[in-house]
């Protein structure tokens, strides 16, 4: 009876108690409580919501579900980041080995991608050898001797968040604020986090369309991050073009390359400072944000962050050669020029329809139990704003042999939006996310 | 993708295609679309309603599951009846044998009992001998050459309304308007039923509480049910304190045979002839309700009715006996009296309560899988608008072996409410429905 009440008291729109959530939780984690009768509870906490005091005993929930890591003789508090994902977002690559290069750890937990969007863990395996998936005492052990890792959860973190992830990808429940909440928190606070950048996306290639519904999700994480004893701040981001010059996993690991060697595209550049002056500060390494972005333009110039990343890439069993020789990334046999029909300036590149175009061809999934091609992506020549003459090349589609091109070049045509006068160029930092 | 199409679809509330519902439910009762999607269609319906055309297409997708009966050498269409279910409420079992014995056929496809309410199908059991689960060969049979018959759905009638009714039980999505109204009504045409009186219930002790609800209800069944080609008329009646005298399974057959008897209490009698009446007008028996009503008087008078039931009895295995020494049926061997503890008026008896508390004794289910005791039930002396005197038996608790009755007494003692004055008491049929 006792669940029954829980679905029925959420369905009616009353607020669950703390033991109500708690219980419902740890049975279902253990299997007690079946997949439907979460499916339900899901569906109708996407419908009815969450209150704060709710979401904050949901995330308490799934974090206690699992074990939780302490580290031990770090220099620094851990500072994670977590970007609620979007297309050409290779931030995680770039971020990680700057800020670790100041001493401050970086516990790093990634995802893989899912339909229009792509997965830091895909991106890092067209590194050769380079393995994402170490045990919890191979993370904790990397992270107190190295300062840093980028890895797959494992199943002794938030178990709870892993079984539910995985049934609301199937139930169309997951774009919920306190299921995101909750999800990304318990995760991030059971790897041992003690402080969060955000970097959430807004527009029509990101979860959250609009400004809005961004901001309800900013002020979640913050309320219940706070709630937790995370420090937490960040910024919201716009996502409406791919981010950077590549989509695509070898292509997006060698734009962070770029970045690292100071010769990255300007928005992508922009994201790593502005997002690394923020771990740095939350870490307590700089005082103020704006030390926090110089110091990082300092390691990106002085290669501090490349040789972070070559440690870590062995650390991980890769091949570190790649940092300075990119030819040793996967790369594609044949390639596909998209040109423009039209004289004029470029409107829009829709980032969701690029992503869901270039998964048909590998460089995504569609379906969870997909596999990637990471040599496949798109080389975008020119962004929004740019001015753009009939038959010049808009952007270059790197094949792989496995998948037929055929249709995704008018998929990826009618991603581009033409017109006869130069757009508004936005700047990617929308505004800050701060308590 | 497709499935996840449909749960976003309904679940941002737009309407679902004829299409997508037929789909929907064709691969969900193949077992194609697991538990869980299923789970979290049924939340988003439950909370976000269907439209008449996305009803009448879910209620022909679960009609279509499965096989459709039609009878052959009738003298009329085939009528039947339903009632949203309450406490005490055994108007099947008077009503089916009156409206046969003019040579009405009422195919009657029932249920069992859960939680506060009862079931047709536990009531009958009751009767040594007599079988609720025939085949649908025997059914289609007994309907051809009786009249009537009275059992439970079987596996080849509206399978996916069978699966579907019974993840709606564990995941708190009964009370649905557009699911109410597609389970009844596929199921009944899939019965063969051609005219269908409904008995819509509405107040504390039935699933629709308020009289708004209950004509919503009314209305689906009464335009969904036209679109299927049935005759759809019927009552909203009051469900606050439990129908007639008494309630548990061994006991409201006693009261059916007293109502055939001419000897009912008058709630469940003016229900039957009400309800029968109106059956055979839908059937062309009689010209009009009121003609309807007056000859299923005359048909209790004449003793018609008990003989019909002899029959359907000796047809479905049972005791035939019963019908004129109710003492074969199961009796208890204890009882208890529940005393006034005041001077007063009965205000109230909660038959919602009075349905949990009995259930808790074995003349109900907790459980789905709980087994039901027929002996134990109550029997009221006095019901709402009496004038009871301080220790004076409010009502008789017929009990069982097998169960602790402590705590029961309490319970029970809850559900009644002792006032200073006489309460305004309502009519048991609140308002007819007609298209």
């Amino acid at each position: 009876m006792h669940r029954l009440q829980v679905l029925e008291k959420k369905r009616d729109g009353r607020e669950l108690s703390d033991e109500e959530i708690r219980k419902f939780i740890q049975d279902y984690t253990v299997g007690l409580i079946p997949d439907y009768q979460a499916a339900a509870l899901l569906m109708a906490i996407y419908l009815r919501g969450m209150t704060p005091a709710e979401t904050l005993a949901l995330t308490r929930a799934m974090l206690d579900s699992g074990e939780r890591v302490v580290f031990e003789g770090l220099p620094y508090a851990p500072v994670d980041k977590h970007s609620t994902g979007g297309v050409g977002d290779k931030i995680t690559l770039s971020l990680v080995p700057l800020v670790a290069s100041f001493g401050v750890p970086v516990p790093m937990l990634s995802g893989r991608g899912l339909g229009h969007s792509g997965g830091t863990l895909d991106k890092l395996e067209s590194i050769p050898g380079f393995r994402v998936q170490l045990t919890l005492e191979e993370y904790k052990r990397q992270v107190e001797r190295l300062g840093a890792v980028i890895m797959g959860q494992t199943a002794e973190l938030a178990p709870a968040d892993r079984k539910l992830y995985a049934l609301r990808d199937v139930t169309a429940t997951v774009p919920s604020v306190p299921l995101i909440t909750a999800s990304i928190l318990s995760k991030k606070a059971a790897g041992g986090a003690r402080a969060l950048v955000l970097d959430v996306k807004v527009g029509s290639g990101a979860f959250m369309q609009t400004l809005v519904e961004a901001r309800r999700l900013a002020r979640s994480l913050l309320e219940v991050g706070g709630e937790l004893g995370l420090k937490v701040s960040g910024f919201i981001t716009r996502m409406e073009e791919p981010l950077g010059r590549f989509v695509g996993h070898a292509l997006e690991v060698r734009e962070a390359l770029d970045i690292l060697h100071g010769r990255g595209p300007q928005d992508t550049t922009e994201l790593t400072e502005m997002l690394g002056g923020e771990m740095l500060r939350l870490a307590g390494v700089a005082a103020s944000f704006e030390e926090g972005r110089r110091k990082i333009q300092a390691a990106i110039a002085d290669g501090r962050g490349l040789e972070k990343l070559r440690r870590i890439i062995e650390a991980q069993g890769g091949d570190a050669r790649v940092v300075d020789e990119p030819q040793r990334l996967p790369a594609a046999v044949e390639h596909l020029e998209l040109k423009s029909p039209a004289e004029g300036w470029i409107q829009a590149i829709d980032a969701r329809r690029v992503g869901l175009a270039l998964a048909r061809l590998g460089a995504g999934r569609l379906k969870v139990e997909d596999c990637v091609d990471p040599r496949v992506g798109l080389e975008m020549r020119h962004k929004v704003g740019a001015r753009v003459t009939p038959g010049e090349v808009l952007a270059v589609v790197h094949l792989g042999k496995w998948r037929d091109p055929s249709g995704v070049e008018s998929l990826l045509r009618a991603a581009y939006r033409i017109g006869p006068a130069p757009p508004a160029v936005e700047p990617v930092v929308v505004e800050r996310i701060s308590p």
